[in-house]
């Protein structure tokens, strides 16, 4: 990178510059729809974190400002989403009870901690850390979350108190409850689930099929929500509904964001710390990878580590303003794109347009129907369930499907932190696991040829007295062990040998235990009378053994290629035959 | 295998068969030499590990027996050992008083702990586990407990109280206690030591020049301890030194190995589990290295599971008979079989010497100095300390480097149980971090061969319009993004290009997560209009490809060689020019 520092950490610089009119008209067009889109999200996505509606709206507006200013990505919204907001509930669950003061102030917490661990992770460029979920875990995760998302909301659909972070504490909890259900409040989410399941499958074909173009008819199928909070706050507030029983938003602080200073108790920090780096990494995989995606379709490039920043930076501002954790959002950030944002400028009008909300329109949302908000959520996390992961994993490979299948059993079972720090310490330690045992394979030479491939599945020339062995995998510590019993298991059931050839051709990486191995196979080979040779060594794998005195003690010979070998060691058993 | 199953857990059946005359004549010379260097070695590791003398002698007994039926190795020699003696003595250290009751029961605890891990890693073949510790890291370890061992035997040089499981803590007890020296101990301890070295460096080049055997000169050696016992003793006794306050061992009970049952309390599993583990870990890793290295010499094989079981019913018998964990150890193992020893049998004789010993010759051992133990453990123990392996680690991969520094310092820094373990984890880190960053090379043809090499290496041919790229790893969940960035940060650089070639030869594994990527890479490329080609793909890769809609999505081909797609696609470009 040529940049100079300033702007390397200040991207705003970079695309400021050259801002102009054309450029504003798109921003602020993309900016209306989005502000539009995402006032109720932003007050589900608080109601789904156990938290007041407004700091909904709050962890919307200084985030996407900050980040506008310090990432990367042209057309990312950041703001409150789905998983983060049920992690932020299980995090701040175990140390406040929810509602009261300590609960909010535990949020403000937890999104300095995200935001510091962000910050810290982009200055020292740890962002390939995230590159230790794997796409399986994180699909699994994704699916158990929308599961307990579901679940966890429908207590709102039903007007009753349920509660529990895993899925057999919720479903025993809403059982329990059952008769105490509110029969206006679950009339009003079954209707808002099935218009808002309609809007989106049904609506957009139907709009198109009444001759509006395409885009308008996503917009308007996107608009879905805002109709069923218009229609149902209504309902609510004409037929007197929550007279009888039906919950609703009540009084909202008409005001702009407050400014917070997040507690720092030393218990709170070590309660939440784990939580936070859960948290950090997961909407930072989750931010990213859409980032990338729209950056790909107008060939941008993200900077990952500059990511890291700009969500560092959302997540404190988030902390600063009365807020809790945020990242960026799938479904923001798709329609910010597609209604044409042209940079992050679009995201400081969307902000402009929520803090004139959270002023003026607050009031219009006193009679709103939690039950309207969670049937938002839950047709919102629906669609991201898909256990058809669980297939497509076992066609594929065993060690994958492992590691989805205990990501989503122990995320419906014990929660959202223990399923995603078991989906990454299980595929770690799956893939450890494979690379311990690495494919080896004895070798012959195809006839006619001077390839060399394996004795099992060719039919290939060998010779009494010589074993050739190919190793496929790079040898270090954790299979160094296993070549030297493969070998020696290989070599003591065959008394007639007399030379053992390595094959070096796929093995990138010799580390010093496998040197070491390298040393030990050589000596014993020499206390049984046989003469090991390696073939194929790669350059830079030669450059290090050539350091070492291993090419010293190597009772046989280093050998160019494979075939050079065989022409030499196997003439030499003949020729003593 | 086609061993009975009986079998291959009973290995004594196998050699017992066969058993006659010379093999028993043999196996009684190697027990009584075995059993004369034992003697003091054993009561020296149990005043390491901070229990009464006589648990040296029945740890020796039971252990080796058991090891005889359930082991594999022909020449392993079984019972304590400095390093596990000194895991020990940490451990139970955290849990009890030494000298009191419960310190004794508590050693009992962890050897039942350890011998039962053990066997269960033998049951489940979890052998593979132990590879896991990488040959710098053990070096590492053996180094700095040898440091920390030595270290804590000079209070029984200098007669003084002296307490610490880390080098400083050690060294800043012996320096408060230093004022209480006991000359007449010292004089003691440091004649002992002087005498050990030079038996260990100056005795066998004098014997061999007097004209003895290389065998004799090195068992006469080997007695110098046995020497130094007898001598130190007399000296005592005779001058009547305990009363001037030199330590002794005292009483020790004339009796054989007692029947214990170790405590099983909640509480003291949960505190010593995980030091049981490392000592199981640890022991393990030494014993197999040296059963290896012994059986290789006769051309026999070791079975590592096998071996799990053999010392884990070792451990059960030092839990049951009054002593203390114990592995395979290097010293007695080689003397064993440099004696002659030619099967299990061997341990077995042995074992009955050492139960006359215990017996028999405790009351010779009442007058013996601890100073004197002191000063054959620390000799001992200083023959395995080696810093070399520093330099050497620096010399070979800076990873390697760090992970023996880690290691060492931690050792010495926070004790055996904080080394061992960062040692383990900050190799796997550094190797995982390794194959997160494959290393990736844009390659171009080789004028007049069909090889493709490094352009930045060679004088190759390209072509404006064809990228192709050789990544030298297999492809999975953490460096699947590496490759992505790699390529889209290239791709996004050069407008030019229409083609990409990702040439597979080196890749011997493609999991979920990678494929995914390949899939957002080919999706990414299409958005920017250009095409992506695979070449060299292994077969088993292929075939799980096969399974997958990825190659219909590819927007270009898969090519058998590389050469075929450089001819195909070079030439396109060329053709629209």
């Amino acid at each position: 990178m040529t940049l100079r520092p300033l702007q390397r950490y200040l991207p705003v610089l970079d695309w400021g510059r050259g801002y102009g009119r054309s450029a504003l008209t798109s921003d602020l067009i993309a900016a209306a729809i989005v502000t539009i889109m995402l006032i109720p999200q932003s007050l589900a996505y608080a109601l789904l974190a156990g938290l007041p509606p407004e700091t909904g709206l709050y962890a919307s507006i200084a985030p996407i400002v900050l980040y506008a200013v310090f990432g990367t990505s042209r057309a990312l919204a950041v703001g409150p989403v789905a998983v983060v907001s049920l992690m932020t509930a299980a995090a701040i669950g175990d140390v406040a009870e929810a509602g009261t003061a300590g609960y909010a102030a535990a949020a403000l917490t937890l999104a300095a901690l995200s935001g510091g661990m962000l910050l810290l992770m982009g200055v020292f460029r740890l962002g390939f850390l995230a590159n230790f979920l794997s796409h399986p875990v994180i699909a699994g995760f994704i699916t158990a979350s929308g599961v307990l998302i579901a679940a966890s909301q429908l207590r709102h659909i039903l007007g009753i108190e349920a509660h529990g972070h895993t899925l057999p504490e919720i479903l025993l909890s809403l059982a329990a409850h059952l008769p105490q259900a509110n029969l206006a409040t679950l009339a009003i989410g079954v209707a808002a689930t099935g218009f808002l399941f309609w809007v989106r499958k049904g609506l957009k074909p139907l709009l198109r099929s009444l001759g509006l173009g395409p885009r308008l008819a996503d917009i308007a199928a996107r608009a879905g929500p805002v109709a069923a909070v218009a229609a149902t706050t209504a309902a609510v507030w004409l037929g007197g509904l929550d007279a009888s029983g039906v919950a609703i938003v009540g009084e909202v602080p008409q005001a702009l964001p407050p400014l917070t200073v997040p507690a720092a108790t030393p218990e709170l920090i070590r309660a939440l710390a784990i939580p936070a780096l859960l948290i950090s990494v997961i909407g930072f995989v989750e931010s990213i990878s859409v980032a990338q995606t729209l950056a790909a379709k107008k060939r941008q490039r993200i900077d990952p580590d500059q990511e890291l920043i700009g969500l560092g930076a959302a997540n404190l501002g988030a902390a600063l303003t009365g807020g809790f954790p945020v990242t960026g959002g799938f479904s923001r950030s798709v329609v910010n794109y597609d209604a044409g944002a042209e940079t992050p400028a679009a995201g400081a009008f969307t902000a402009a347009g929520l803090a004139i909300a959270a002023l003026a329109l607050t009031p219009l949302i006193h009679y709103l129907p939690k039950a309207t908000l969670a049937a938002t959520i839950i047709v919102a996390v629906l669609s991201l369930v898909d256990f058809s992961i669980l297939r497509r994993a076992w066609g594929y490979s065993k060690a994958d499907f492992s590691a989805v299948a205990a990501t989503i059993l122990l995320t419906l079972g014990f929660g959202v932190e223990a399923g995603v720090s078991a989906g990454v310490i299980l595929s770690v330690a799956l893939f450890l696991y494979k690379t311990s045992r690495p494919h080896i394979a004895e070798v012959g030479l195809v006839p006619g040829t001077q390839h060399f491939r394996n004795i099992n599945r060719h039919k290939v020339l060998t010779d009494p007295g010589l074993l050739t062995i190919r190793i496929d995998e790079s040898l270090y510590f954790a299979n160094a062990r296993y070549l030297e019993d493969f070998l020696l298991d290989r070599i003591v059931a065959d008394p007639a040998l007399r030379d053992v050839v390595l094959m070096c051709s796929a093995v990138n990486e010799i580390d010093m235990s496998a040197l070491e191995s390298l040393e030990a196979i050589n000596a014993r080979l020499a206390d049984m009378g046989l003469t090991l040779h390696l073939s194929e060594v790669k350059g830079p794998v030669m450059d290090r053994l050539q350091r070492t005195h291993f090419l010293d003690a190597l009772t046989g010979k280093v050998f160019l290629s494979q075939y050079d070998a065989y022409r030499r060691l196997a003439g030499r058993v003949r020729a003593a035959e």
